[in-house]
């Protein structure tokens, strides 16, 4: 359960004191000056480690915890058996989170250009750029400083990374202009055409030509395998902050807000546009040339086929405002003969 | 919203009367000989610009619009602003998209091996061929004339493109034969073995041997990160024209028409035969041994479960007729207090 | 129809009473000497080949065959045509692809590591290994006897593959220990981090350092372009034999017993657990936290948002007992006006 060290490097140790300020909490009870050195879960964590508390289902697991400290919240700070000392927080995963990040930073760059990557002359590195086995770096490339470029990874004809982007093992950009600190998880595509064709007199299909770009903002992080399709006249954007699981597929021209949340295999068909911290559950999707408005939810699995108001919640597919849904749903399962006590 | 010169090349200029011309279309007003030299959109497209109208709902914009002329069908032609000429095409996507094409032609093969390649001593490599680098082109391969392969593409043993084709970066190819002009974009994968395995007596699974290949008709093109898996014993087909989005999955021994268009996500299972036209929206899927006639309509995130017969419109999941699959809806809206006037 | 020697490379003849005997059935007619060299289908089988019949609908087939022998069932042995032998097993597709087998060998590794592979030197290469070009293995992987690295995939720092794996082209792993004859198909990916982020006060996205691993069981398969994330402090963990078709997501935690069979485009959210012998049809997903138990069985595109318990059958999204999905949906129907005689 702790972490192996085959795969993560720990940093320095810290004293149950600093790991209450990394947390952002306060100590209580435990020796400050005692020393942990590892993070796990309840039911694993070992005398070392630090554990968190974020659900109470999970407290018989704190009353048996081994753990020298727990990140929970006030509620539950009286619940920490015996030896074992409460970092109280308002949010225990975020708390948790960052000392684990001080346990176990985050590989720094590791500046120098392989030597079987293929930069291409005309193009910019900036200071302190790792570039791994077989990267590719294509003309009028330019590469801002602390980027990490992955082996096999391919930064193609005039792409602009900001500073601190990672780009993963096998993923590869075109047309894309990027901020800060973006992140391509695995065998991410961005910039790509897009699915665009017209259809001759004769049926034949004809490729309308896609001469957009994608934008990401700042921090924009998109997953393993996930795709993101250039716009055909003007751009495909994810706003600052707004990360894409897995397999996800954005379509050409869409435009998504800040912040905004799509888990894996989620599909959003061209031209949409979601505003500000949308959510949208697994493997939902959006027909093309809508609006989704700031903040709002879309169930997993749903399929939304019309305009989403700011802050709405729907589901289903098609997709209707919850309420509505869980009714229908409700409507359906008397009809089955199912029992009301289940969901 | 003009192309990004950073990533898109202009070719020459045109006259409008030779923008016109390669629109297929007919003049109005405006001087034949002024001078266009890029596209965009109609609220994005400057004095230099060649737009298109294709949808009503767009007529304010084509009111307020910048560009030296608008491709559009003969009834919205005497609404063009002053100072903006008129492109009158009965397809003003197609038309457009040929004006698109003229000003900014598609990169032709910079031919060549880079020196970073690796190229099979027994791999034909026919004239005009360029290869990225890091391309793998194994044993018996035969890359037809003018085909551009990407960098890290691998091009397995005995695999056969006809000319001009372009395999996109990262894609692989094995147990494949291509026709002409056949298009992968970056990530897709063909001939990889299906998912085939029989239960043993002890509950071991044993892989079914895939000794079947993919064949893809000309014209044929595969979104990126999308898979196509080769047969069992007999061929897993694609027949001219069909075009796959990103991430749709082809199952073994699939038969599909010409022109079938499979939007993002989509699923065919193993042994589904399709017709030629078939149009599946984004994340429907198939089950395995279905026949899908010629035209067939699939709604987006339909699953289905029975044949379809030709030219049948589907949606639903199970898949039903869409006149039936709304009255369901419309049922399902009643039962939930959902008011009628919305979808 | 019969295996392309262009891609399927054949091993030596064999004779019927050795094709009956490597598929562990009984040869019934036919002369023992006679001489099979290929497979194929029962429409497409030459007088040199084997093929088989595993369902009635077949039979026409079956009675116009040109195959040297049918691997089948007792029922429908006395129904082979004049000059056909029968080969008679329990379970003919198993023995049929035994026979295919034998006649096809699964090509052997070439050891020997390519020129152009970037092999770490604190890397451990077992006996017999095989690596391709462009492949790169990182410091303190370990990769046992007999193992197939493909072109340009990545085997990350630390991680340990069993004997014979078979690791696709482009495929890449980090974070990860896998036993035995794993198989990755081209384009998976293995151990990346997974989707797991807290929000600040300040309503940013914080990343939760993923500190886990995968653990991959002997004889799992994993198909192309699918992705298992490592855990985030213990560990993501596919059990022996579990088979994953193309594109499938699996989260961070999630847990998998033996034997499972997940059909392409499945998603399982973070932490949930499977146990032994679940299936779940293409398309279908399960929220986090779960639990399905041992050989439960998921349909196509459903949607699991509570427990499933064991050998349980469940379809729908949301995912019911079959029993009552199939009563709403002939509910709906009726609603619908559709006939009863159709699905």
């Amino acid at each position: 359960m702790a972490a192996d060290p085959r795969f993560h490097r720990a940093g320095a140790a810290l004293t149950l004191a600093e790991a209450a300020a990394a947390a952002g909490g306060e100590l209580v009870g435990g020796d400050p000056a005692r020393v942990v050195s590892g993070v796990g879960p309840l039911d694993g964590a070992r005398p070392e480690d630090v554990s968190f508390l974020d659900n109470r289902r999970y407290l018989p697991k704190l009353a048996e915890t081994q753990a020298a400290a727990v990140v929970l919240g006030r509620d539950f700070a009286g619940r920490v058996p015996e030896g074992v000392a409460a970092i109280v927080v308002a949010d225990p995963k975020l708390g948790f989170g960052r000392v684990a990040r001080r346990l176990f930073p985050q590989p720094a760059p590791r500046p120098g250009i392989h030597p079987t990557a293929v930069v291409d002359p005309a193009a910019t590195i900036g200071d302190g750029v790792e570039i791994g086995p077989y990267a590719v770096i294509e003309a009028g490339a330019e590469i801002g400083a602390g980027c990490v470029i992955g082996p096999h990874a391919v930064v193609g004809e005039g792409v602009v990374l900001g500073e601190g982007c990672r780009i993963g093992a096998h993923a590869s950009l075109s047309h894309c202009i990027a901020g800060r600190f973006v992140v391509l998880h695995p065998g991410a595509r961005i910039g790509q055409e897009g699915f665009g064709f017209s259809v001759t007199p004769e049926g034949r299909f004809e490729t309308m030509p896609q001469l957009g770009r994608v934008l990401l903002g700042d921090a924009v992080e998109v997953g393993a395998n996930a795709c993101v399709d250039r716009g055909s006249q003007g751009d495909t954007v994810l706003g600052m902050g707004t990360r894409l699981d897995n397999l996800v597929q954005i379509g050409h021209n869409v435009k998504a807000g800040r912040a905004c949340v799509l888990v894996s295999q989620v599909g959003i068909a061209g031209s949409t546009v979601l505003g500000d911290g949308v959510q949208m559950g697994g493997q939902s999707g959006t027909s093309g040339h809508l609006t989704i408005g700031d903040r709002a939810q879309v169930a997993a699995q749903s399929g939304v086929m019309s305009d989403v108001g700011p802050g709405e919640v729907v589901g289903g597919s098609p997709a209707w405002p919850m309420r509505e849904t869980l009714r229908a749903f409700a409507a359906l399962r008397r009809l089955a003969g199912r029992p009301a006590s289940k969901a």
